[in-house]
């Protein structure tokens, strides 16, 4: 079966969670936003959600078969199944899931670093009360998030969090990892010490042959100024 | 089986999704942290993790036999299972979730009117930023959200989001519709006009025998200015 992303194609963002599982996963798929102006308005079609029974919130989505397929994490538990990338019982499959919620929280709160106050506006509308909101985010929530994800690999023993088996988390904490090097370069040198495991989990996962080649390749979308992680000097420190 | 919650003893917060849930699902639980303090000492061991091999992130988390699940939708996602509170095939189980995982970002948002910038910090911290963010959500991210979940009600044909079926869901909007109107009664009182699909749903599930007790319990925490929904005049419009 040919799945069908549905995301922005500027961004890695949210979507690229899905990318890193596909790719890793070996899967035949199309990012079909990126495919040209007719891929984007079947996207927005299916969004505006009056053809679709069960309409999704926002990308990223997935269609596979019949199904449609909304919210990252959702989209992770059944290519998780499907892919191979999650335990087949139902305690490893939980908590892979919910592993991979804490990341979607973090995620979450990585992105008001600039956009603390809405969506809807610039960064430049609002970045007073994004330094403010970005100085607590650096000295407490990197540090309470990337230590727990750090512990939990400890406890299993590494070099993933399921101890020898990779998952789909390991690919999303891969590229939280790169994403905060990208957006907050200072604050990682010092972070990535008190964090080894995940930095080795990090190290291995771009080794995988797959990831590799998928980094090297034209579907890998650089970071830039319209994601989640942003480069902006002046929140970093 | 006793399921056993744990959650902050003094609100309803993310845990009120859960307790819907039991309640609804006549399952037999316990309320560890509000059983006393020993029942709290219990939960901040659990979650500080040195005994526990896959330590929850943060309240609240389920015990289910052996199993420990933390992520609140994750939680849902087990109990809709274990108390048919959820379809049991893949495509209408993955449905409800996608839903409850925009309840969760929906309700992420929501705790954001009153805490934009910190958690760590008091929300007379950040009342100005709080006053900003409060404008886009009312103005853009209720009705947004609200509307959407009008739109699948009715595109299922309701009453429930899966039609006739309840799910865990539904019990979900309910609390976030009470919540709305504890937090922002004027501003409610008008977008419930534009939600009436929603606002039936919440009837509906108000009036279930085993909700309707619940609420009438000491089981049910009241709202107040501590928890997600919290009514601050100065925020409401």
């Amino acid at each position: 079966m040919r799945y069908e992303l549905y995301y922005w194609p500027e961004i890695e963002g949210r979507g690229e969670f899905v990318r890193l599982a596909l790719e890793e996963g070996g899967a035949d798929y199309v990012d079909v936003a990126r495919t040209g102006k007719a891929g984007m308005r079947t996207m927005m079609t299916l969004l505006d959600g009056r053809r679709v029974p069960r309409p999704p919130f926002a990308p990223p989505f997935l269609r596979a078969g019949k199904l449609i397929i909304g919210q990252t994490a959702n989209i992770l538990l059944h290519l998780g199944r499907q892919l191979e990338l999650a335990p087949a019982d139902e305690a490893g499959a939980l908590w892979v899931h919910q592993l991979q919620l804490t990341v979607a929280d973090f995620v979450a709160e990585t992105h008001d670093t600039h956009h603390p106050i809405a969506s809807s506006l610039y960064y430049e509308q609002q970045r007073a009360p994004a330094k403010l909101y970005t100085r607590y985010f650096r000295r407490d929530r990197m540090p309470k998030f990337l230590g727990y994800f750090d512990r939990v690999i400890g406890k299993s023993g590494g070099p993933f969090v399921l101890g020898r088996r990779l998952s789909y988390v390991d690919l999303s904490l891969f590229q939280v990892v790169e994403g905060l090097r990208y957006a907050f370069p200072k604050r990682m040198r010092r972070v990535e010490k008190t964090v080894p495991r995940l930095i080795a989990l990090h190290d291995r996962v771009a080794q995988r042959p797959r990831i590799a080649a998928y980094l090297q390749s034209d579907r890998r979308i650089s970071f830039n100024e319209w994601g989640i992680f942003r480069a902006y000097r002046e929140l970093d420190g």
